[in-house]
């Protein structure tokens, strides 16, 4: 790791106090914010994080807002996925693309009302490309930033801690719905969802004020639980298969190419920009896919640019995502892999800092 | 300062090799890319810029490229600063605003041709909403991020240097105009323009694959007058009160509370996006701008959130750059302030983490 420069530009967040008193020993910049990347080691990280409960400040995950009359139509624009039967109090991840159909950002999108929507976005200033859509297009729309500032509770002993703060009306939500929950006197949607696949809740905090109040009230409930700060986890996420934006997809990558597919109803998906480019994706599939590749040998050092896949001396895609899994002992990596070897099992070699890698292609992630 | 996580989202350059050999010693993220911050010390890196000459990898300075019959007419759309006498060859600083006048970068538009430009964008994804614009007004015109990558040679020696490795004709290249000079075969756009007050060039490094040779070229031909690799420095370029996009300035910010009225012609600037609010900002005035506020005491410690500027009770503005500048032997900053203590030789309070200090409101930097 090499040292960050602070600034306000690297914006803190409403829980930067209550991260930087658990010792926080990493950040990485994410929306232009401090995202930690690891407490402990990231190895006790993980054990924990599968074991116990953890709090995640994702606050980076920056809201974009859609209020008026024109926002569900707006927000049908913006994305492939079929949002008509998408009911208030439901999440869904969805696809965002350009005219190309190139990837934009892979947020998840939040119902609150039919006129109000929420956009919890990975790493790109989605805001700019939504008010540029909503301007050229003169809806009757507003869009900006709101003081909205995600809260992770991640874990297998979510639910407990979550009942201890929120009651016992938290146990009843189902996958990727939300209810509106009382804190301090202040309703806060809650949803089942979050960046692992451990479990877990984000809530969506909104007032920069209750901040960290509500991080105290969590740790306080969580300490019978053994909880601690902590943060997307670089090897659980790969074991499960979780994208990031920028990582292992860019705008020069289409849904399909990251196995997002099923996400797209391009035909019945009206109006959404991009539709031309994915019906023509759709029907004739990708030349590159997502696919789970295992690394064979020792701990691979960390993946910060693209390690070429060969076979011989020809390329056939790119790692983006690498970590040595304790669970599994084995490197864990996430890879673009071009058809003629994305077939389960196939034997290709991985160009790493560390020398010249076998490796096999999997059908499925670890999990 | 805080250990960074590296990842390929935390995109490296084409430079990152020499920086790396050169011994960064700190990193800041710009567009999502690494841009170093210290190579020796901010002190040391701070007194050779102003003696000698300087490397900088800037390709975080991202550029978003506009091609075709719609080129020009979008880049006004873009900018409420007039453009119509801008000849091919100049560079302009232009704000680019939203609907409501709230900037949303502060980039140098770079004129290539009648139908081909080049933005050099601060740090945010103006490409999203410039495409965003495009799309919405069906404009004939291709949007994309090229591969060019910024390269500063800056300080007083800056023009022998470039002189042994582009010619003599660097010598004869007006402040913010560009001229194409060849290197391997290669025409690249050569500006005297950069992120200092020391005097210098960018380089428009078109093509990753001549990034290193490049570098070392330059880094050969000025050993003779002590080149260094450096960075933008935050003491000079706060002394120089050269405006940080996201630490100075964000989208609540009109360009008039910047300081950046002179660039905006409201009137003339027909079709930009923003008019009507700033038509009004421009009759009113600003009830705040930006201003350079000295901070007595000894050296204050980072700035990475917004300091209180007070008087009493009472928050008249913020701090948002600081630095202890060694020859004005005080605090050098920047603050946005109130107009009821702009004028020169207010006396104010600064709230800062290391307790409240004594400040004096400038009417210039210094410079």
């Amino acid at each position: 790791m090499a040292l960050i420069a602070l600034s306000r530009r690297l914006r803190r967040t409403p829980f930067s106090e209550g991260v930087e008193a658990a010792g926080v020993k990493g950040y990485t910049v994410y929306n232009r914010m401090l995202l930690p990347t690891v407490f402990r080691t990231v190895q006790e990280d993980y054990r924990h994080l599968k074991e116990a409960v953890q709090l995640w400040d994702v606050a980076c995950e920056r809201q974009v807002e859609l209020r008026g009359p024109d926002a569900t139509r707006l927000m049908q624009m913006l994305t492939p996925r079929d949002l008509r039967n998408m009911q208030v109090g439901q999440c869904y991840y969805v696809p965002i693309v350009d005219e190309t159909g190139g990837m934009l950002n892979d947020p998840v999108a939040v119902k609150l009302a039919e006129d109000r929507w929420w956009i919890s976005i990975a790493d790109s200033d989605l805001l700019l490309w939504v008010k540029g859509i909503a301007y050229g297009y003169r809806l009757d729309v507003l869009v900006d930033e709101p003081d909205v500032s995600p809260l992770g509770v991640q874990g297998p002993k979510a639910d407990d801690v979550m009942a201890d703060v929120f009651g016992d009306a938290v146990r009843d939500i189902r996958f990727f719905r939300f209810a509106m929950l009382e804190f301090q006197g202040r309703k806060l949607a809650v949803a089942r969802s979050g960046y692992s696949k451990q479990g877990g809740f984000e809530i969506y905090v909104e007032g920069s004020d209750i901040g960290m109040p509500l991080w105290n009230a969590l740790m306080e409930a969580g300490k019978k639980h053994d909880i601690h700060a902590g943060c997307p986890n670089l090897i659980e996420r790969i074991e499960g298969g979780l994208l990031s934006y920028g990582n292992d997809m860019t705008d020069d990558n289409t849904p399909h190419e990251c196995g997002l597919g099923k996400f797209c109803n391009t035909h019945s998906a009206i109006g959404c920009v991009g539709r031309d480019a994915l019906l023509r994706v759709a029907k004739e599939g990708p030349v590159r896919q997502i696919r789970a590749v295992e690394i064979h040998g020792d701990a691979v050092p960390p993946c910060d640019r693209l390690w070429p896949i060969m076979v011989g001396d020809k390329q056939v895609g790119n790692i983006s995502s690498a970590a040595y899994s304790p669970d599994f002992a084995t490197n864990v990596s996430i890879g673009m892999v071009r058809m003629t070897h994305w077939d389960e099992g196939s034997e290709v070699d991985v160009i790493t800092p560390a020398g010249v890698r076998a490796a096999t292609v999997r059908e499925t992630f670890w999990i």
